[in-house]
């Protein structure tokens, strides 16, 4: 049952690496590459999807790779290249002659087609750029020139407009024009200098009688994107009121571009996946497929950073080797306090981050959010501090001891609620991404308070825990 | 600039919680609310777009919702409970008679409306149901029938087919008999039984001749999902093969319902929020409008979970408390170990979940996911085994030490890339969630590990130590 139905979800998908005949399937490849059988390869890959094309590459040499992907239709050649990881693209676009770059250019939108050659060395993005028609290159030319994760990196040049003033007949015109090489599913309504209206549902504009003035059909109600916006602001937008597509527009309000909901689907994807991975310290970029050494560099690198200040909180505890020394099970509890610390801090931290992600949580309201994760970190505190406190009474036997450490942790609490929502506040207001740093200082801080408040109140008051 | 930006971005949003005025139009709507006056609130209110009404609820008691909501025309009243947060949904529905209920389900899709349906109790459901026309009620029945997070509850049951046998006329009528009611981007081909063919997108169905067979603009690379194939295998399929809509079918392959790529919008940002809040021990559904007592008693239970195993590696510690009373400088460095470990451990941990939930890691290739972490851990250890080690030595001028604390580091890296790759590999395959357990569990592993080896080794070369 399970089987069959796997093999329904992905209908019509020829490359499967879950499938049992997988590794034949990758042999059979290598064979007829070894063997130059270009016209068997063709065979075997007719009707395979790009994206499994892609797939089975992780699983080639380079030199098989290149071989297959020259063996591909361009259509497919574009598609893979756009489906290809990133860490990957740049090498393997290396081995491509100019030509080759240019060619594949021609089957693909223009947004596509602006990160192809974002990964390219200016010289050689030069040469492509020159290979391709006036109005192309021009266009995305212009449209490199948009800031990194901006709107108008974005968007797709690709889309049909029609004036206001003119008729349904016109419209279908203009869709027509455009229909052959892409997909479309609205046109969009603008004045006589191109300053957006609207838009019209294409099934609308099919379904009303030709001669219609376009006015009359008109949503006046379009989502419009400035080119500089954000492209998370771009996604949350889009994620709120549903949208499937939206317009990007100039200073003046004319529209230069569209954004469609299958762009903002790995945006928001990549959004996610950045804040978890960067919250433990590992690359944001990292996947399976990363050389071991650059994971090995990334990830070093924060654990350096940890390094440090574990030996900050190490210096805090050495302050009170003495007491340590008189009252040996301060070391077996100590690390009750901070760890907790650290884990409820964590909690703070991971909830502010993903409003902030999500937008849920912005300059208007931080101070909701602070006031909350206080109240929790009073409430958790004096539930845990009791909690621990009466457990170190009854296995300890010292009823100061418990005091101790349950005073400990419900101070530390409050310290990992405060640092915990403050900091990624913090961040975010210097423009730094929270989910880098946040957690790191947090549980630094935790560390050093937990330590030191309960290391602090066990020396004042070691003549009762002796 | 920044501010003329942000107007651009929000083009037609009437209502705005970041702009000056936003609490002065709160307060309007509240005093409009208390005088009971329906006319001018329907003014302000007018144009305004579902979701930001459901941002105004926010600040507002739950009689003014429910006065506000009840003055809204039906449409946005259906809309606004589709974005209203699932756990104010609930108490809110509550508060509705059936009759309101049921007026506002005509306006939503058949997705949406199953979706309100299941937060209601089973007896007000079943008069809800009862109060649609029969084929409505004989559909949403059918639907929550699917089990949650499966295609079948994620579908929408409005699309337009056409049999294959037809010509382009027939597809036209078929069309507009559905599209006063629904967006649609494509019609889906069929054969005599339902079952389904392939798909044609609306722009090629209008602008091919009427006369046209079907059968000659099918495109019968189609993407179909089982019913009950899991909504994360949807999410996956839309992103790898950038899909805009895709079929759902039955047993028998018959068509049954689509899905459209904003459905899968949200559940990218769900399983990605969810991953991220589940790892720091926060319920998947909290958010800033979370109630407090709820939050604090989700984060309270994994805290005690905390608690257990902190209490188990402190009695690690208290094993060789002999050694801490003779050389209380192992004190101050065990944390060292044991928190370096942690972070390690969450650096595996995070990766593999990730690639988990993206479908990059499966059980074709779990192996080379542990061989890779592995490598890092054994790499990883020498590097920060040797730093931390000679820091030790230069330090403490002891180099037995510096041996020690580095050989329990190295051990200890490496515990922490097996545990961080293994343990959510196994959850998943025993159908756990990995993001609920996998950190708490390696985090515990690596302070009992940490602590052992390290004190361990101390107190077999106790006599070089002190």
């Amino acid at each position: 049952m399970e089987e069959e139905r796997k093999k329904e979800s992905e209908f019509r998908i020829k490359i499967d690496r879950e499938s049992d005949s997988y590794d034949e399937f990758v042999e059979e490849i290598k064979n007829l590459v070894a063997l130059e059988d270009s016209k068997k390869l063709k065979e075997m890959l007719d009707g395979a999807h790009p994206a499994d094309i892609v797939t089975l590459f992780r699983d080639l040499e380079r030199e098989e790779e290149l071989y297959l992907f020259r063996v591909l239709p361009k259509e497919d050649q574009a598609y893979s290249l756009v489906k290809m990881e990133e860490e990957t693209l740049e090498s393997f676009l290396e081995e491509l002659t100019v030509d080759e770059i240019s060619n594949t250019l021609n089957h693909i939108e223009t947004d596509e087609t602006t990160y192809l050659l974002s990964y390219l060395p200016s010289a050689k993005r030069e040469l492509v750029l020159a290979n391709l028609s006036k109005a192309d290159s021009f266009e995305i030319r212009s449209q490199l020139g948009f800031r990194e994760y901006s709107a108008g990196r974005l968007m797709s040049k690709d889309f049909a407009t029609v004036s206001i003033s003119e008729n349904v007949r016109k419209g279908i015109i203009n869709v027509r024009k455009k229909a052959k090489e892409i997909e479309i599913y609205q046109i969009y309504v603008t004045d006589e200098a191109g300053v957006l209206e609207g838009f019209i549902p294409l099934k609308d504009l099919f379904l009303t009688p030709i001669n219609t003035k376009i006015a009359k059909i008109t949503n006046f109600s379009v989502f419009a994107f400035h080119y500089d916006v954000d492209q998370e602001e771009v996604a949350n937008t889009f994620k709120k009121y549903d949208l499937v597509s939206a317009a990007v527009i100039d200073d003046l309000g004319r529209i230069i571009g569209r954004i469609t909901v299958d762009d903002v689907l790995e945006i928001v994807e990549e959004e996610a996946s950045e804040d978890i991975l960067l919250m433990a310290g590992v690359s944001e970029d990292e996947r399976l497929s990363t050389p071991i050494l650059q994971s090995v560099k990334r990830r070093i690198a924060w654990l350096n950073v940890n390094l440090l200040t574990a030996f900050v909180s190490s210096t805090v505890v050495a302050f009170f080797e003495d007491t340590i020394s008189q009252i040996v099970v301060l070391a077996t509890l100590m690390p009750i306090v901070a760890g907790l610390g650290g884990n409820a801090g964590t909690q703070s931290v991971t909830v502010v981050i993903r409003n902030i992600a999500t937008g849920d949580l912005s300059f208007s309201n931080w101070w909701e959010a602070v006031r909350k994760e206080f109240t929790i970190g009073v409430l958790n505190g004096l539930a845990l501090g009791t909690v621990t406190g009466l457990m170190i009474f009854f296995v300890k036997g010292n009823i100061v001891l418990g005091l101790v450490v349950g005073t400990a942790m419900f101070v530390n609490m409050i310290v990992a609620s405060l640092t915990g929502s403050l900091v990624p506040i913090i961040l975010k207001a210097m423009r730094v991404d929270p989910a880098i740093a946040s957690s790191i200082f947090v549980t630094a801080t935790t560390d050093v308070c937990g330590f030191f408040f309960f290391l602090g109140l066990a020396t004042v008051f070691a003549k009762y825990l002796i």
